[in-house]
């Protein structure tokens, strides 16, 4: 089973990026107990952030083949890219949206998700725990 | 560690009630799932189901002492009530918001949670491994 | 053939509740006129009220085997009740809504009916006359 | 007693036009049925369509005296005409809504009714139905 | 003078929750300040709370001849139930609202109450004194 | 001179049509008054009603040449025609857009104009005096 | 008959403020054409502007007894004044709202007047004509 | 192959209409156009115009077995009319929905199209070029 | 303790301004029973009205130290202004708003207060009775 | 005569990307349809497509020179790129909007688009031959 | 060169007003700061606040002639007056929008500045800096 | 100090694009003068152009220790980009925002700003001086 996680843009700025908010992680700490968790479950995983819309929907395209299933933080392009929704829909691999904080109780913008109509489900809230949830769910969705 | 799963309205339906949106699994069939989960992880759970708002909102009342986390799937409560929010941020026990289905992929009075300000994080459309995933999401809410 | 007609809160005060909107009658007399109807065509009718929400939703999910029409006033609750609608869906008992009052000619928020989409039609303004009116439609939902 | 039985632009085309949503029935064969009908109940009607907003506007005012009741199944117009609400209001005949479809459970303009709030009551749902049900509702209108 | 004080949801967790916006009084506190001030008014009251919404439309339909004002803190259920307002409005018993915090201060969703308008006035902001306020407004409502 | 009054649907009913909010004339009897005063101003007039939308947007085609002002009492085709509107502007002849009664003080639905942006002014709420005084206006539009 | 013309902000400025808006008269030459039409109806004017929304109020108010008719150009009052609207309907006197452009055809923020609901009529678009036309409109109000 | 052009209302003004807007050709000089090349293309064609909204109906209605395809433009109606909506798509004729300016870059009011979703497309913006390539559209929506 | 009373614009009408809304008492006779109960219970009032804007926000500016809270009907003002707002949150001396009608039940644009999130509570809808009832609010917030 | 043909996100997965909507072709198919028919019309073609929203920008501000229309199919830009508005009104070129879908009858945030408002025209709905008609388009556009 | 500096309501309690979001500095040291660099650039400057709208119109009328450029700082009646927006546009000095606070950054309502379209740019954000910038941006206006 | 000047998309067009409303200045001219009055003010300046988002959040992350504040001229991504008020607030480099047009006189969709509210102030519609106003706020702010 190989799995892509694609972390959207300002990601890399995890751990000082408001830490009240996002946690003190840093992202490559957080890539770090991915690849921990899924080398137990004995899953590959390719982990990429780009600040790039084109970057995420070149790396959604190559994706069939390539990936069971797509783990997406597409951060901010979440709430303004309809490009993105399309890559998804348009590829057809079964994605997961992910967010480490909770989008429903934070600024309004962020309560509506562009891409969630094409996602299989959302986990919002858990921090670095909702990458590793997302494994999990990845797998069941992999199952189903 | 004891979580408190709350079902709300017509999810006893669950099996017979549009098996599309919501799977195939009844509620006791999914209660027996995170019981064997919680058995392994060695967490206590309490699992109940309402109609009644008013029951929902008693349970989460009594749950300080007796529980480390709520786990809630409001059902339509999740869209309407004010009162069950008001009853998670006036009892203060961490709360974790729990979907069948990716709510944000159904109709537009859907997309919006009233209480999801007031929980730590969301999981929404993973059918019952969005239970699954709460019992580890709750583990590490706890821990934090 | 059997009909459930289902009351929502507040019909119990039918009669002395603003008869200029709702009528003279009381619930009870409007229950004599559609059994003396029933009885003419030979349709076994239930008929409850309750200020419940959850006595309407556990009415509607016990229909299915002891009814073949519900006819429903949800008075209010038509209004707000996700959960209503839910339950009419879950369970499949095909649903008549109905009103006392035109609800389109009154209030801004009465137009508005989160039933209606899970409902088979919709009668209202006529009355004592909508429950008369719903017996026959719910003979040709039943035969349909 | 006089009925007369106003149907607005397309409903010429019924039987062929979206079977899925009106019905297979022809308006000419539910003309049969209300004429069968209104016969057993010794009422008088009348029974016209046109594609004409301004038709159906000279066909309301002209019936004081000649109609006790109308009953109008305005179609498309009843979601865009000022005008119809403005001859039936001013007219005075009481006037009965009805609709083959359940228009509240279709696309979001079909759920406002610019007629609704001059009219007596709703009927919408019942296919060839609707218009039986209103032969009954117009009685009880007449008789109040 | 007879008058009954209403409570709806949540307000029996008063004085531990959230006590920066609603203080740190329990209900129980309240009522007995109540009953001191009404005693030396020679007013007879009940004070009564639940988070059911059924309750408190049951017990305003049960007001008439036992209570001449009404005083409601509806607490959540100001803002989404139009049953309790059909309740006030068909029960005919003056009714007057009352809020602990300045409503109209806090979330959007918080500013409109769906119930002021068939209340006779409204109180707000005053915590416990919110309530000895309505006891001198619902003397003075009863005396015009 | 000349001058072209056109008057809407129902507008033919006047007298008897809610007299409360349109007055007790007939639109023969206007006419009458906008004659007599025509008469003393020396300018000939065309006076014509017509409850078809497609009537007046063709006497608004034939005006040029033929007329030197539209006076138009669009009545409910002001709220949803657009039609009208654009041949007002394709046509070119001056309009002015008169209304008996002041529709800025009716039904939220009856303050929007949509022919008001291609009219040269407004007069509403007089009554048949709304006449009268666009005869004034007329000529000074015709100066200008 | 006494009639009082009020004149809101900035009109001081007609005959220089954007001519191609609002004409090149001055505010004293309309005010002389005012008088001098007034005079041969033997009608007694009196003619104010002022930038203050507290003079206008306090104008309104003393009206009662020294005018029959108030005829307001509220001018960017019109659109932002709840004030204004409560001195005319807590005066009593008859008013006649008025705007030299046709406030209909411009920004949208002026299509919506505050005052309109509480005057009896409207006459814009006609530039200082509109002043004339409104002499003969308070005549006609005055006799109604 | 034959096409049925339909022309809505004030069509037959252009090349005096607002040249600006909609150029200087006369709906005459286009249908000479499309017949021009319709006979190089060996199509048929059916050219009409009318003010009336009826008239479209009327002629989309009795369009099956007598034209292939409908090139409709509806000018005012398109932004007003459900009816002509509920013809085209109760009629069953593949329709293209044309416009000589591009609506898009117009009034507000102008974007949105009641008719596009039951067409097959839409050409807007190329004056009577447009008429010219709904031809060639026409033929390949004929072939598909 | 010293408390200002503030009345906003057109309440110098009180007892000839419709008295159905807003009772048969001058804002004399009140400031009369303002006096009465302030002498009762040993506070100092100063009562003051203006229709100015400017006043009102003047007199707020200099209360700090004149005054131990301040007790304003805002009347109008209280929908429209800003300015106002700005001058309590500026000012810093507490703050309550009251009304003799209740605004939530009244004119949709009446039910949204711009002052209210900068002042401790609200209490509207008891005529003459807010006066007296907020000089106990002053003096509990004083208290607090 | 030389064209510019501009392919946004996702068109690169035509042929295999939700055949329903978009058809079978591939882009690289369509190309071909385009050189083909530009070859017959002795017309110069440039065929790029980008995931880039800046490519896309960049390539318009090129074009001056280059190429004397643009025919752009922004897909999903088309609905959230303010960017490639100003790109195509400073830039200067011609611009002709294409779609091989018709977004009008698609989700509702694909009704609206950002760059009409700075096109010539626009064509949608026909899939591959959207291309060829606005080669079309594009000649007449250019010859205007 | 002559500027003239007016300063809307409750700027006079700067210093004291707020100061976590207006800033220390007192409208009188601000002025000083003002003062002491429009020696230094050799700019008179006239500098004057109120608290009444009515007096902002007033000096915006006076200034043709005295100023050459207005720097406002028009406070709370940014967002509600459109009598200060006619004065401006009205009286054609060219005016420069200040803030003290980045109104962008604030509530809601005060994101819109009703003043803005008619004034030359906005300055809003930098504290007492904002009026010294306003300074060189005048003299750059004035100069183009 | 060291300050960066950050342009987006478009703004590489100046002096060609729109001149009426940005100028006739190209982007390389403004640097020139804005580099100029730096070396007079004795800072260090970076002066970058980009078409992509993602340039623009790459040179803002980049920015921590290379400069003190930055100047952003966002052009269109102000409107849309969440993700680059996300890499301001994340990086934390007290940032300005700047506007050669006046934004909030232009098209609705340009009044809101994505960025504002992460940004220290706004200096919009000077044209090149708002860059040479930027310097000096920029100072400013460093100071504070």
């Amino acid at each position: 089973m190989k799995f892509l996680f694609l972390n959207g843009p300002n990601l890399n700025l995890l751990g000082q990026r408001e830490p009240g908010v996002y946690g003190r992680l840093t992202l490559s700490e957080i890539e770090g107990m991915v690849r921990e968790k899924a080398g137990r479950l004995g899953v590959t995983i390719d982990f990429r952030q780009s600040n790039s819309e084109a970057d995420l929907i070149d790396w959604i395209q190559q994706s069939p083949g390539l990936a069971d299933v797509i783990i997406l933080n597409a951060a901010a392009y979440t709430h303004t890219s309809v490009a993105l929704r399309d890559a998804i829909s348009g590829t057809g691999v079964p994605t997961i949206e992910i967010h480490l904080s909770n989008i429903h109780a934070r600024e309004e913008f962020r309560h509506k998700s562009l891409i969630a109509p094409v996602c299989r489900g959302q986990i919002a809230g858990f921090g670095a725990q909702s990458y590793l949830l997302a494994l999990d769910a990845a797998i069941s969705v992999k199952a189903s």
